[in-house]
């Protein structure tokens, strides 16, 4: 009996474990960067998807500005890691973090984003007493619903503000198209991404005809990223998901199933009925949350006919074949549905080249919550 | 400016934070400790529910037999903390895993359980090789189709093998009814636990029929440990949802919303339109667990008119009623779903007793994925 393997191959890996393949993450990482390079926009990938600074290298060096962030916790990790020019795509609210943000901004370029005149004032006050100069995208919503002012009247006034309150300065305008994730792949996606432009452009042209220059037009969201690139007048493309890609990016069309660089190696440890498999990854290792396509809560590599039924906290429940043969000890690798949803759950990431282990990551940028 | 507040007090806490009442939890400790004691039943806690050795050290203070868990990881915990007693209440698969059992064997009291041959051999071999004896709980399903033998004919072939097989000891028969989550409270729980118990006492007869004495008969779960603990013949009940609480577990009749010990403080970041309200916390905050009642991600305390609707992974979206006013700034605590998810996501929780902050306490079992 040798209890310790040494974890130089995949099969060798104790489960359940997160995988990330480099192979895959450098294809999906460049394929984006020429996107951006092609349609002559700005790159700067979200960070909240991979939180991992290895990863943030890996984007700046195929051409990525930038980062984008949503937690100042987060923009501290990668500061620290070396990145230089951080947005911080969130309303920053409260004087502990305004000190924060304020503080960052000594040591890197960071920019930051409002949809209220309260935000802007805080920031204001802040950056003033901080002695530093904050740069602020107003965030329009195009039709998402969450955050965002409502049309260009709203952003004009919001720009204005931004312009003439000391220690903050106007830098363009920022949209998230999140309706995409309930669009069809092709038409539906390229009609969320007209419309996401055409909104975000309006807002961006009313302030222009104030006088005031914007000098971003920021889209977000891996799903119309492409499409939105190619829109004139867009100057920069924020997408996450697509570094590591997941069962729902493929279903939207950023590549195959066989593009996604994160999986879940698990192991079959119950057949309690010839139909019915358990293995030992439940949502504390995939996350709950739910595909935008069906109930099955990942796709299983290899297996097809494997039907992925339901998750428990610590299990999974498999629908097996009549016939088919599926042993106690059964390695399975899924693909999960939402793959940020899934890294976030995981302390350390264990990462690959085919089979092959190369070394493990902390996820540095995981659970930062404020 | 006072950018960094003395965090004396739960509203100088900057948000989202996960807060943990102790008056309310050392109050659900006791009620459940009351029902197992008032029924003449051990009370073997689930700690993959709060992953803090704190908690596990007051549930053991007031009367609890030992704990259970679901993985290694979380047991090395807790053996490490000085809790001599633990259940691992999942499958154990693989020599790795089987030979961190057996280390923890010659620290503490381990049971574990299996619903396998595959299972038990891999133990029978383990324990042998360490020179440690395992004691074995056989998991019969009981009507939630996850792991578990299907019937007494079943748990008499496995309870057979285990009393046979060399290093393994016969400890008992262990179901978990989570069918309860999809029960009416009252009467529908109380039939969960009537069929639970009827199958479970079923399978333990039959395997007392062969001659081997059955000392262990052990049901899971807050929403029928009430009901289950009060049938003859059980000797032992797992919840473990019912020391934080939560929105889904005072539906189900634990408690009312008011008994729930854990909230995420979260503060409002964006008012885009009067009948919008976004929050700071996500499902990162509170993962992505669905409630069993509704859409809705939770409950705001002293706010029953504001809906929670929805979340993205850093923002929670509030419907707000026609001319109520919600500056943003406003701070909201939010009772959620599912407590053992919510906890799961932060790395530390803030311990109050009213509004004042005792401690932050370090989530020391989280995300133990093996």
């Amino acid at each position: 009996m040798t209890p310790h393997h040494s974890p130089k191959n995949l099969a060798n890996v104790d489960t359940p474990a997160v995988v990330l393949d480099l192979d895959r993450l450098e294809s999906n990482i460049g394929r984006m960067a020429a996107v951006a390079r092609e349609a002559g926009v700005a790159l700067r990938p979200h960070a909240k998807s991979h939180k991992l600074p290895q990863v943030a290298r890996l984007q700046l060096a195929a051409g990525a500005t930038g980062l984008t962030v949503a937690k100042l916790g987060e923009a501290e990790v990668f500061v620290e890691a070396g990145v230089g020019d951080i947005l911080v795509a969130y309303p920053i609210w409260g004087e502990s973090k305004w000190h924060r943000l304020c503080e960052l901004r000594r040591r890197a370029q960071i920019t930051t984003c409002a949809d209220s005149a309260e935000v802007v004032d805080g920031l204001s006050r802040a950056a003033t007493a901080h002695g530093v100069e904050i740069p602020i995208l107003v965030e329009v919503d195009t039709g998402f619903e969450r955050c965002g002012v409502a049309g260009p009247r709203e952003a004009v006034a919001l720009a204005r503000r931004i312009t003439e309150s000391p220690g903050t300065a106007f830098a363009g305008v920022l949209s998230f198209a999140g309706q995409s994730y309930g669009a069809q792949p092709g038409p539906g996606l390229e009609a969320v991404a007209a419309s996401d432009a055409r909104r975000l452009l309006g807002a961006a042209e009313a302030i222009r005809e104030c006088g005031i220059t914007v000098p971003v037009v920021s889209a977000g969201g891996t799903p119309t990223a492409r499409q939105v690139a190619r829109i004139s007048g867009i100057t920069e493309v924020r997408p996450g998901a697509y570094a590591f890609s997941d069962r729902d990016q493929a279903a939207l069309g950023w590549g195959t199933l066989a593009d996604c660089a994160l999986t879940v190696v698990t192991t079959v440890v119950s057949r309690p009925t010839p139909e019915r498999a358990v293995i030992d990854a439940g949502t504390k290792a995939f996350s709950s949350d739910q595909s935008i396509q069906d109930a099955a809560f990942g796709a299983i590599i290899d297996h097809p006919e494997l039907t992925p039924l339901r998750l428990t906290e610590e299990h999974g429940i498999l629908h097996v074949p009549a016939g088919m043969r599926l042993d106690i000890g059964t390695r399975l690798r899924v693909i999960p549905n939402h793959g940020c949803g899934t890294l976030n759950m995981h302390d350390n990431v264990t990462v690959v080249r085919d089979e092959d282990v190369i070394e493990e990551w902390t996820v540095a940028a995981r659970a930062k919550m404020r």
